[in-house]
């Protein structure tokens, strides 16, 4: 089946574009991941781990070099909507699927992304994600062992 | 000098917000922090580390607990802006200096805060911060390696 390369539709939703930036994980489709960011110069993307890539063309470079490894089987959720206009900041729980040489594990990434309405519709602007706890992350009051 | 408990001035920008918000994680001023807030539902707060957190009582719960265990020697460096009306969106490299075993040391973190225009001006509605490399985090095309 033809992967999909057509321009997202401009009444896409934030949910949508989340949908389709997941789904471009999965597949591992570089053009589909990236239809779903603006072409902003500013737009931000923070792997697990990882560094600040800044701009279209380093967090292409990054999905670039994270596809050529493989796919991710990855499934948003527990997801928390803050919507106002022109701007969605939805923060999700990702769950990650890996085969390690003690067999199949589940991992946890917190994930922050932002949304901003543009002519071309809903793009994404910012993904920041970082690990979360090796079972399912707990939502609490009281903080864990924090830098800050 | 008294601390600051006054509300802030609905003309404040992001950058205001932004200088407040590091000024009360210097100073401790729970007030102050929780007066850079967006008193919705879905805010969100991840510190390096730590879990997920939403809502206005859970973050003001962690800052709290951070608070009685001493104030965030923190300087906000390298931002990058993305602004689209009624959103912005902050990129910042955090630079803290702590005291330990070994002498002073500098710890950099990744912070994504996301500001929305509401009827009282410009609030926080989240605050994504990750550890960043012991040295100062490059910008670069070449992802580190990432789960995702």
């Amino acid at each position: 089946m033809p992967r999909s390369k057509i321009p997202l539709a401009a009444q896409a939703s934030p949910d949508d574009i989340e949908q389709q930036f997941y789904e471009a994980l999965q597949r591992g489709d570089i053009e589909q991941m990236m239809a779903t960011w603006s072409d902003d110069d500013d737009i931000v993307c923070v792997h697990p781990g990882g560094q600040r890539l800044v701009g279209p063309g380093a967090i292409r470079g990054a999905f670039d070099a994270m596809f050529a490894a493989g796919t991710v089987d990855v499934q948003p959720d527990k997801v928390r909507r803050l919507q106002s206009p022109g701007c969605a900041v939805h923060s999700v729980l990702e769950r990650i699927r890996m085969l390690t040489d003690e067999g199949p594990q589940t991992a946890w990434v917190i994930a922050t992304n932002v949304y901003v309405q543009a002519a071309q519709g809903w793009r994404l602007v910012a993904h920041h994600a970082s690990p979360g706890s090796p079972r399912e992350v707990p939502e609490v009051a009281e903080p864990a062992s924090t830098l800050h």
